[in-house]
């Protein structure tokens, strides 16, 4: 079986270490991948806490993998070795049920085997990118398409389609003005996208202390949503808000400056619940929503209009070593916008 | 001035009674019309009592119209004497703003024209139905197909177009799930034409009491609410879920029925807020939303709509004598499923 680098957290208490890990030998559907890059997305840190329900110990996060294929299962038509490749959120579904038939794999009805902490079809426990290997069945592997570097890659594979699936569903193109709330990891790749889909594009953040940052990164208008005033001139604007900060929100006010038949979509989710007032969605009609990831064939779509449009994530790339600061850095919002390991440093 | 009988409410304390109005001249772009029916809607009675915010008295409701043309002014080219017609929730709106350019009037950004209790562009109260004539400017003025009668008709204007527009905006029709919750007037409707569009249709109602009607109005299945097998046997079944109900629900109940991509539409609104767990509306993704009632383009579709399929409301007409007792009966639920007000009576 092949063996694997990796850091591991063995507890939710415990900062993240070296661990040699094993990967399944490769099936007849099978790629290896050598990852070159692995992001750190906030919900490796939830998990790796355990705060999202039990974690099984030790576990390895990572779900922004970019690679280079290493081999190839005996049947695997779409992936050739010395291929660039990415792996995100998922590696498995059923493959059988309505929504993997739709190329809705995110939502199996048989629930999908996300890339780390789920039981993969062997049996085992899987294990993410903060490694120097994964084996992953050839369906749930995408291609990187040149003229995108594989750090500025990584990310796209969970916060850039979180983004992307949303403003494609709701029709993010000239002539519509699109918000996005939180200039974080996901709210910079929302900007670049809404920017590159034609929409007008405005940043709702917290204070006003990314705006340089926001501009550049293709808004055209940036608002505190700590000031009041921001809510009364900006009443019935938006034909869709990405709302991408998982804490709680006054919804109501969020739902008033949409225009009529504007949607906002949530891709975070706060623990607790939110307070709804039904006449901010009648009046005028407006929706409420959310959005997890994409499916596999809209997130080779989104990869595809990255290389077409020169996008990638704004990244700080670090080592193995920096990942408990990074960790800590993530929590205090203090990263433009998405750390990146150098699995290389994995010895 | 033409003069009208109507029965009004002079206090929100005080029985309905008859009232003789003034109706403005006619207008070059004017339609004077006879009222040969009215329904009652609950609105009627929430804005006579004062429910919805401060009424001017007295006020004369009703918005569920039908009547035949008896005047028009120099200008009116969409009707003639003698034409069948209907009046609904609106008389007026701006006819400029980006809403009413789309044809969806009742969102006018400077405030629709409500039929009653609103002003209107003469500068004077509107008042309602619940009388023997109205002048309404031809733009607002609808058209009633042969092959409905004008009683069955009249409740087509609000209760009608409010259920017909979300099924039609949410793509009711063949090889779609459609619920409808409750079963009073608006949810009558519903039925009849989420089954006329060719979904499969299913009332969802508190209990089974009138599981026999909803049947024979074309529903499917019958399910109640109160029970909570209910609930786990449809999870992620609807595609459309119609909530015509204006009570508190437990809406992470509601939207756990819906599959992926499934939307709940409330039409009616529970006068506190509801709260909403955000992971209901992210696994799956889900929609919720709201509707109010349809622009003049669509209420004019949707009675063509029924008459294509021959469906009006089911009505109990009463005289005006009895309109005080419907209200109680509304207020009890022990309608089916519409009243309607036939206007010879008022003398």
């Amino acid at each position: 079986m092949p063996t694997a680098n990796a850091y591991a957290a063995t507890s939710s208490k415990s900062p993240l270490g070296p661990l040699a890990i094993q990967r399944r030998e490769l099936g007849p559907r099978d790629v290896l991948i050598e990852i070159k890059y692995c992001g750190i997305c906030h919900s490796d840190i939830h998990t790796v806490r355990g705060e999202w329900g039990e974690t099984t110990y030790p576990i390895v996060p990572g779900h922004e993998i970019a690679g280079i294929v290493t081999g190839v299962g005996a049947q695997v038509k779409k992936h050739a070795v010395g291929d660039r490749v990415g792996v995100g959120c998922m590696v498995d579904s059923c493959g059988d049920c309505s929504s993997c038939r739709k190329g809705e794999e995110q939502h199996c009805l048989r629930g999908m085997v996300g890339t780390y902490g789920a039981t993969g079809r062997d049996g085992q426990l899987t294990q993410g990118g903060y490694s120097t290997h994964i084996v992953v069945t050839e369906d749930f592997v995408l291609k990187i398409p040149e003229g995108i570097s594989l750090d500025a890659a990584a990310p796209l594979l969970c916060a850039g389609i979180t983004t992307y699936s949303p403003l494609r569903r709701w029709g993010a193109g000239p002539g519509k003005k699109v918000a996005i709330v939180g200039l974080g990891g996901l709210g910079h790749m929302g900007v670049k996208f809404a920017r590159a889909m034609g929409a007008e594009v405005t940043v709702l953040s917290q204070s006003l202390s990314k705006k340089e940052d926001g501009l550049r990164l293709g808004a055209h208008h940036y608002y505190a949503t700590k000031d009041p005033e921001t809510f009364k001139k900006l009443a019935g604007t938006f034909d869709l808000i990405v709302n991408t900060v998982s804490a709680k929100i006054d919804l109501d006010a969020y739902l008033s400056l949409l225009a009529l038949d504007g949607a906002l979509v949530n891709v975070g989710a706060p623990a607790e619940p939110l307070s709804v007032n039904v006449f901010s969605l009648i009046m005028p009609r407006r929706v409420f929503t959310g959005s997890l990831i994409g499916g596999i064939p809209q997130t080779q779509e989104m990869l595809d209009f990255c290389a077409k449009h020169h996008i990638g994530a704004d990244i700080e790339v670090i080592p193995a070593s920096k990942i408990n600061d990074a960790y800590e850095r993530v929590l205090a919002s203090d990263v433009r916008y998405r750390f990146v390991i150098d699995t290389s440093t994995l010895k």
